[in-house]
């Protein structure tokens, strides 16, 4: 992703399925993608490790934030989500003030 | 861990491995412990896959990461992660400014 200065916003989504579905990587999958046309989308990241998982979305600001988190495709998906897929899930959104990297 | 209310702190350190070294899962888990040891920690949260990794630290306020940062023992760990275990790594300190949950 195109790492943009400092400050611009995080959204962090920790989670624990509760159930073991292939149609669950199908839509992230899909929300990936369509996360990436919304206005004011800069990356995203996530790692999965059984049935626990970070993901993180990066956002230019709180705006595109709600944006995406009401449009339709992505709604259906977070219904899903909690009618299906998840046992938890923590949301926080967090405005990322400084940053650095390192590559050996 | 016991979850504040917000506003708090997130260190959201997303990071590639160089190596597949046994020796750094034990260091990992020994900074885990000692990062609780801290003033004003709040948790740890961590999900690795392959050889890509996102942990984030939850902290009451930039001060105590500042302190977390300059302990002996974990600034070790950093010169041995550039040194040798790490291919890159990015660090981003975030003020988290809400958040929720879902619990089915």
């Amino acid at each position: 992703m195109t790492q943009p200065e400092a400050p611009y916003y995080a959204v962090i989504f920790t989670s624990t399925l509760a159930v073991d579905d292939p149609t669950y990587a199908a839509t992230a999958a899909q929300m990936e993608a369509l996360a990436a046309q919304q206005p004011g989308y800069i990356g995203f990241e996530s790692v999965r490790e059984g049935n626990r998982g970070i993901s993180i979305s990066y956002w230019q600001d709180e705006a595109c934030i709600a944006n995406w988190k009401s449009v339709a495709e992505h709604q259906a998906a977070q219904h899903k989500g909690k009618d299906h897929w998840y046992q938890s899930y923590r949301v926080r959104v967090a405005k990322v003030e400084r940053d650095y990297e390192f590559n050996a």
